[in-house]
């Protein structure tokens, strides 16, 4: 598919197909150890900063994480986004 | 607009559009610093578990912040996504 016509809310389907059932029985605190061990490995790549495709497979896989987390916490990605930042009380000058 | 037509192309865009200036000038790891604080805000909702609002509110920062980085390292979340866990190489058993 062209990635350009991904929605977030279909990706975090995605995630939740493929992975939510092994996801959910270990819970919150668990997934959130392997959420960080992605976060640490983005650090890295980012740190070194000398393997694009390193780079962008460990956004990826933070990204997946954070689908991960937000499916067993019954939390709409789309929804909570759209809500933050795309709605008329957006925050204006930083995040 | 309705968040499940939100596509991630877009909403990274939006980030970039509204906020890379500032992000970029201040550089991946001072910005790291602040994904990193949104990174704890959201572990301390979701550890609390008692406020639903703030904890959709914490992964659409941390979502926010992630698209940030991502901008400011020139790459592309939907496309990294899309490579790593839409295509016919995409894991199969865990992430």
């Amino acid at each position: 598919m062209d990635p350009r016509d991904l929605t977030l809310a279909s990706f975090q389907r995605h995630i939740s197909e493929r992975y939510e059932a092994t996801d959910r029985a270990r819970g919150t605190p668990g997934t959130w150890m392997w959420f960080s061990e992605e976060i640490g490995e983005l650090a890295r790549a980012l740190a070194r900063n000398k393997d694009r495709a390193n780079i962008e497979e460990e956004f990826a896989d933070v990204l997946a994480w954070l689908c991960t987390l937000a499916n067993i916490n019954d939390v709409d990605l789309a929804g909570a986004v759209t809500k933050k930042y795309l709605s008329a009380k957006a925050p204006k000058g930083h995040k």
